[in-house]
């Protein structure tokens, strides 16, 4: 039996069969651009799993959805950018429950009796403020009579979340076997900054016709989570409002094993964070930080996220300067075994520094192009991991400086 | 009795009786700038303690002084610009060795019998280039003839050390007391940035004419380090060949007490830090945080330095920006205890989040001077901690891009 895989970039949330998805300009947004997203999950299956921010101030959507969450089920799921609602009380709270409850009823009005509990909440902008309820719950109404599947669906909600993204990012796996069992796992991201430590200000929803249980949904989330968004690494900051939500409408009625599910999920969420990382605030190089030689993955997970969040690499890097002296400097301060007269470090696989002394040629290799590859060996075992960061340019200093102003 | 204590920052290392200091362009730098500078204690003690970084990867002249501070007892320190000596392995050490060697040598000829194991060696500069020993060695003999005391050599010196620093760095109090009792403590430091976690690619060499015995000194450098220059944190790096020494030559014939030396060394320390904030690489905003209602002092110092070490948070504050949710977002990472429903922020004394949500007129704060102060309450303990910072501004990232390039 020939099993066949391909992943598709101009699709994303409605790419799976049983799934509708909008994105309209409610006016959450001074500016006019799209601000609200809606994905629906017709059925027949309502199976559903979230990773949320590991931050300890939670945004009030996040407090709801992680609540929601726990039935292991979901209808619909509703999206604002232009404001966070993070850090916003009680009050907060009491509006991002009204959003569900809005949607609840503007999905039965319109013929899918469903509750409040079935639909996460996700927002994403400036913390602080409390969001302009009129408008949301007036867009509300408006957005359910958007819904639609194909690809307009899909790719106006990935527009509707971006915030300083500067491209919708989307994309989708279609799993076929030639007996006709085929399946399609899509999904969209926005998030540009704050991308660390092991989520972002990041929005993610992920959509599947396959047949599965919230546990296998779960299992896979995780799973995928921990090797890809959790490995990504922009600046060191963690947001209060990261949400990763996998739903499944069974529509296919192929129920995948697990491991196909869990390398289905795995490879949407390394594609998407790829469009992550090269989107990311004020980008000028694309990253990739990989420890071996470590005495545990989590060991070299350490010690990459260290050279992937120091300033002086990534202001090097920016400059193109191969200043290896600085990415031992920043290894060398992580918690993580290491011999310092051993240690070895390659830029784009050229040797720059041997048994902790520089090579000859070091400070001639070539870091000009966008993609850079620093390979650190710790030279005490046999672990390794990478970590996807960006440099540090005056683009990020600029957007950074002024993004509430 | 009456005491009376002074800061004077015209003097430095040559301030307190018993030493005399040089500093010269040896062509170590490129530029012709002065990079060579020497500290010599006359005595009639030698004691002596010091304070060393704490990355895993040390350069070879902490190496070296490491080793000899092992006896508490010095006689010169040589430092020089221009290059690291940090990951040069084996030869690198032996460069340190012989750059002693080289001094006690001098020193010896010039008519004070001189030990290697009595001269520290402090480089500071590139990472990863062997020093070019043939320009270090002729300034060492040229140094020793340079020798003043008095204003002169101390200032000299405290220039020769500079890196990226825009302005010498030195301070003396001076210590007196009706009865005639008197005596001086003064220094010098240069670093400009990579300071963190626990010290700078920061040189620092104290002098006093007290008498004081090594452990006396030991403690008192320990207590200030820990205060001072461990809790300022301008990029979260932490460099190769930080270094922190305290000379006592005892040429006063006073010994204060324990709590009088504790006391000098922390506030000359204290003002040192100050102008090492105030010069660091692209600084526009000099930034205190404060983290009040921690469970322990520790916990108060994590949650500091988690919200000075916040790229958002810098960027936002380089643009003047109350961006107070990105506050909470960075201190809510961090490993410690807290109540996101009580915790407040307030910039400048300004209250701009009160409970965990924002406070009136938070966005109007102005954060338009140099001088910025952010309070935050995690409203669970009764410990506090101050970590000193900066903003993160073009300037830095211009600066660090083209470092070595």
């Amino acid at each position: 039996m020939t099993t066949e895989t391909k992943l598709v970039r101009t699709q994303g949330v409605t790419a799976a069969a049983g799934f509708r998805a909008a994105g309209i300009a409610a006016g959450i947004k001074a500016s006019g651009a799209p601000d609200l997203a809606l994905v629906f999950n017709e059925g027949p299956d309502y199976a559903a799993a979230g990773v949320f921010t590991s931050n300890q101030i939670k945004a009030a959507p996040v407090q709801w959805s992680q609540q929601v969450l726990t039935t292991g089920r979901l209808r619909a799921v509703i999206l604002n950018s232009g404001g966070a609602n993070a850090c916003t009380g009680a009050p907060g709270f009491q509006d991002a429950h009204a959003t569900a409850e809005a949607v609840a009823a503007a999905l039965s009005d319109w013929g899918t009796e469903t509750g409040a509990i079935e639909v996460a909440v996700c927002s994403t902008g400036l913390i602080g403020d409390r969001l302009p309820m009129d408008k949301v719950l007036a867009g509300v109404t408006e957005i359910v009579h958007e819904l639609a599947g194909g690809l307009t669906g899909g790719e106006d909600a990935a527009r509707a979340i971006m915030t300083t993204d500067t491209v919708p990012k989307q994309v989708a796996l279609h799993h076929s076997v030639a007996s006709g069992e085929n399946w399609v796992l899509g999904g969209m991201a926005k998030g540009a900054g704050m991308m660390a430590p092991s989520l972002a200000t990041m929005l993610v929803v992920l959509t599947t016709d396959a047949v599965a249980s919230p546990d296998a949904l779960r299992e896979a989330l995780n799973k995928a989570s921990t090797l890809t968004f959790g490995r990504l690494d922009i600046d060191g900051s963690c947001s209060t409002n990261d949400t990763v939500l996998l739903l499944a409408s069974g529509a296919s009625e192929i129920r995948p094993s697990q491991s196909d599910l869990d390398d289905a999920v795995l490879r949407v969420c390394e594609d998407l964070c790829t469009q992550l990382q090269a989107d990311a605030e004020g980008v000028t190089k694309r990253v990739v930080i990989t420890v071996t030689g470590a005495v545990s993955e989590q060991e070299a997970v350490v010690a990459a996220r260290a050279i992937a969040r120091d300033s002086l690499v990534k202001t090097a890097l920016f400059g193109s300067d191969p200043n290896w002296g600085r990415v031992l400097a920043a290894v060398g301060i992580a918690p993580v075994t290491l011999d310092p007269q051993r240690i070895g470090v390659s830029f784009n696989g050229s040797p720059v520094c041997i048994d902790g002394a520089g090579a000859p040629g070091a400070r001639e290799v070539d870091l000009s192009g966008e993609d850079i590859t620093v390979v650190v060996d710790l030279a005490v075992g046999d672990a390794s991991a990478s970590i996807r960061t960006t440099d540090l340019s005056h683009a990020y200093v600029e957007e950074n400086s002024a993004y509430s102003s």
